[in-house]
């Protein structure tokens, strides 16, 4: 499983496990750190903001931003790569694909503190996660990375403010991970289970002791 | 067009109109006022919540939680409806199901602010959204309620924090809208376009000079 040739695509243990049926946009979406030096086209990166901007936002504000660079400019690519924590850089530096997710705090019509700012950048991103999906791409979101030299160097005005970096590309070779990495990626994904954070009508109520109510509708 | 037999489903108007091409359950979802009585079963509910859990979360902290009610249980449902603001009320009220997102605002595994609360609860959510769009269901967040009662009657504790209400359901009758609200469904979506938002390796640079450079995958 480990020779350089294996792709991470073809690793069974990392779809989603899902305990109900979700849309398989959802379900293979995994954050890989083995990317392919292959190039992702522009039209495709048109396509995942296109996605994002279809997303909801309070007051429909858009407050989103993203700014992009590839390995196509190599000085621009690296810009962006020297923003990223040492830890994240080993890997997410050959991503052909490097982005960082910017939120506008304050609604543009009134100025007013905008609390759902991060929230509504996430619905944004979501969108892009999903559309990636579709196109056979993988994405991979740090907080590991330097915020006020993210801003430097790459323009961020002040009243906005720099949320992730953002890997995406085409699947790589496990082979070319660090062994600690390899390991990690080798790993199923683990989430709790719905009963922990769904809740029945007060807090802490679980909510699947009534499985047997189904609507009229198809599945 | 409004009277009491139009189904918001049927509206031309509401679809996005994609400048690049996009998934069906990204571009067909938008947020309605007029919901349809129709309950949504708990197998349904659950699969959003399931699509919701599958997201990723910086540290995989999974902060985010949900509380639903349905009008299966009017007084639960009538509980969280009394949370919103007067103006959601009139509209939200006759949702079949009502959700308070919840994100917890420190890491589980140490205790520290977790910066990309707010923003990762946007991406369960975006997963949400999709998954619900896929069923035929529609959903409408709102910032309008009143958080120092939905904490106290919904049993939030301390270290959470209510995010959003939301209204879920199938969609309804323009017919039963107010005058002024159904007008505001009838509208257009608008989104800015993506030049405006999606920049090249600085900020205000455009990434749009460039568009015959493709990749090799299909589209």
């Amino acid at each position: 499983m480990t020779d350089g040739f294996t792709r991470i695509e073809a690793l069974p243990a990392k779809a989603a496990r899902a305990e109900y049926q979700i849309e398989d946009v959802l379900g293979r979406r995994w954050s890989p750190r083995a990317f392919s030096a292959r190039p992702v086209g522009q039209e495709k990166l048109l396509r995942l903001f296109e996605a994002a901007r279809w997303a909801p936002s309070s007051g429909n504000d858009q407050l989103w931003s993203f700014v992009v660079a590839t390995a196509k400019n190599p000085v621009e690519h690296e810009r962006l790569a020297s923003c990223l924590n040492e830890r994240n850089r080993r890997w997410a530096g050959r991503a052909p694909v490097l982005m960082l997710s910017v939120a506008r705090m304050r609604f543009a019509r009134n100025g007013r503190e905008n609390r759902h700012a991060f929230h509504d950048l996430g619905l944004a991103v979501g969108n892009m996660l999903a559309q990636a999906t579709a196109m056979g791409l993988y994405v991979h979101q740090m907080a590991g990375f330097d915020r006020d030299a993210a801003r430097r160097k790459l323009g961020i005005p002040e009243e906005h403010e720099p949320v992730a970096a953002i890997a995406i590309g085409y699947p790589g070779d496990l082979g070319d991970l660090p062994d600690d990495l390899r390991k990690r990626e080798l790993a199923p994904r683990e989430r709790k289970p719905v009963a922990e954070f769904a809740f029945s009508e007060r807090w802490g109520r679980t909510m699947l002791q009534d499985d047997a109510d189904h609507d009229s509708g198809g599945r």
